[in-house]
């Protein structure tokens, strides 16, 4: 039992008990899955020369973040400022903020936070955003390093390629930045379901972006740090030599949106990685003939991406759907006997990142039995 | 300023500013609009001598609850024993659980709410529950006031109407439950466009219960409570002579679903309450010709129900999409000038109930400045 780690001491109680003791809807985590998850990513980069910096916003946990700074991440990325101020607040270090912060409050934020970690980075992808940062971070005498963020395929945030050396030039030219490097993200690649089109598509998204790189280092602006890739090309972007670390996520917990998704071995799913998040739920009513309902719906069980995968412990066939805000239908075979009033079911959710967000514990247990309990202190952290 | 309402010292800095200085996302409520909601659906129930029970899972915020007590409300529905212990926990009474409470750990967090309030109610659908509870509330020698939830037609929780003459009798045996009525929610048709077709859903579905609680009470079975409908049957339920009491809970704030549903006196728009939260987001990447990104993603504005009504001030048409987790796609029309980098852009959210959970505090505003902040003290209550 780790106290430290407990949310509150109202949820130490539950150490010890079994998982399907649990009162429900919960998330639960599976600690031997969730740390083999974080060995096999390891493994898989360090022979490519390759760093890791996973994306904190998946789990929102700063017990996990420890954990993939342990197993040897080189940093931590996050989506939003308020996220890289809890990590920082935290201890954590090496954190890189992967979406651009543009108002004046916010980059006031930022600069707070630059001064307690002269680590932080941030990502850039437009000149006005460049100006700002430089007025803001000379006002306070500091440099704040960054990557510029390109833009090579999803059109979300990011300078196209094109734009890249008129931008890394505005950059080094910027008293109080420091262009660490580039950022580039093939977000629209990562859940393509072959994965030879998938690295065909992750390969020449990432050309243009790299082309434009060595243009720049050739100008004599240095630009280290080529950082992007996510779980879905966690195995195809270390072939890329410019690459120096993945921005992997869901790994950690895998989902069922990504767990459909084929991998290097197989056409069908995502091998790699093992399933070690599960929602835990009650059947709550059972007064229908082809289906009970669950006490999961939208609020415990975010509706994005594939449909739940369900685990029931006595091997019936079941599938889940959302029943509004505060239920879910869990239908059966017309015929087979449904779960009973009060047991409990497990699933795999569809998609971790926005489900995590919604929750504010994780149980972690081995062997079906309760470990641990921790926060998920970032949860809810959006801005 | 109201600073024993504030979330945090570090919120109640933001009382004074303009809405549009908020840092992003946040949600925003209109006093004036949520106020003048409160008054419109307490004075649409009052002259057929109905009664209020609002559903507090909509806006998950005892300050809000506490308005709708002081408006007239005879009580407050909440849909998880969670959220129960939160409102009881604050000074609240007169809570229905509006959903069964079945496993033994939740029954007895039940009976210790029950120990602090005996006004507090549950519902139960199923024998084997009425005899859960029976056990559990006559070894602490406590009586349960219960609901028997009735399926009228959306088959998620409640006993049909053919069953509900013997579970009355079942739960007039037990010694230690009181049963106070029955509650009835259509939840199918709330959200139906055509108001005549939905006023027809809706006392069609009620009839078969209806009648089964005049042969409940023929039996001698004291039965007066009946607990029913939502935002979109408020001025059809009213219609009901059983009916006592209207589980309402969207109106507080609306959102785009109901908005886009027909009202008495418009086939295209529920002109009766007014949209009073938006969600406001910054615009953080300007790179594309056509659309911009925003700061909202599935994590600030859950992903159900109608598109959201986006509300430019500069008078744009803009259409949002979400774009992951995190950020938003924000489309013009081609050759228009699309909003600029750092600009707020403020939306009428889908579904107002899943947003809210999103979210720690609402901010308060009037005439567009805010003038409190109010925790979601209930938010992430899920079980």
């Amino acid at each position: 039992m780790n106290t430290q780690s407990c949310a509150s001491w109202d949820l130490s109680k539950w150490i010890g008990c079994q998982k399907l003791e649990l009162d429900t809807p919960c998330l639960v985590v599976d600690l031997d899955g969730l740390e083999g998850n974080l060995r096999r990513m390891e493994k898989s980069v360090r022979p490519f020369g390759k760093g890791l910096r996973p994306h904190v916003k998946t789990h929102k946990c700063s017990m996990i973040a420890r954990k993939q700074v342990a197993a040897g991440a080189v940093g931590l990325c996050v989506a939003k400022l308020s996220e890289a101020e809890a990590l920082v607040d935290r201890g954590l270090r090496g954190v890189l903020v992967t979406g651009p912060v543009v108002t004046p409050q916010i980059i006031n934020r930022l600069l707070d936070v630059a001064g307690k970690d002269p680590s932080l980075m941030v990502v850039v992808d437009h000149i006005q955003n460049v100006q700002a940062l430089q007025k803001a971070a000379l006002s306070k005498g500091l440099i704040i390093p960054v990557l510029l963020d390109v833009d090579i395929g999803l059109h979300r945030t990011g300078a196209s390629p094109a734009r890249m050396l008129e931008l890394a030039n505005r950059i080094a030219d910027q008293s109080a930045l420091c262009l660490k490097g580039i950022q580039a993200y093939a977000g629209h690649v990562q859940h393509m379901k072959s994965h030879a089109f998938r690295k065909q598509a992750s390969l020449e998204s990432f050309q243009p972006a790299v082309d434009m790189l060595h243009q720049i280092r050739g100008a004599g602006i240095p630009c280290e740090i080529v950082s992007g890739g996510g779980t879905g090309t966690f195995d195809i972007d270390t072939a890329i030599p410019e690459v120096t670390e993945l921005q992997v996520g869901s790994y950690v917990f895998m989902d069922a949106e990504y767990l459909e998704v084929g991998s290097a071995d197989h056409a069908e799913r995502f091998t790699e990685f093992l399933p070690a998040l599960t929602l835990l739920t009650t059947v709550v009513s059972v007064n229908q003939k082809d289906f009970v309902t669950v006490d999961a719906g939208l609020k415990a069980l975010y509706k994005d991406g594939a449909s739940p995968i369900v685990r029931c412990p006595s091997g019936q066939r079941l599938r889940y759907d959302w029943f509004g805000d505060e239920y879910g239908k869990l239908s059966f075979d017309p015929g087979s006997a449904g779960p009973s009033l009060g047991s409990r079911i497990e699933l795999i959710v569809s998609h971790c990142d926005p489900t995590v967000n919604l929750f504010d514990s994780l149980f972690v247990t081995q062997n079906d039995r309760v470990v641990d309990v921790w926060p998920i202190d970032l949860r809810g952290k959006c801005q």
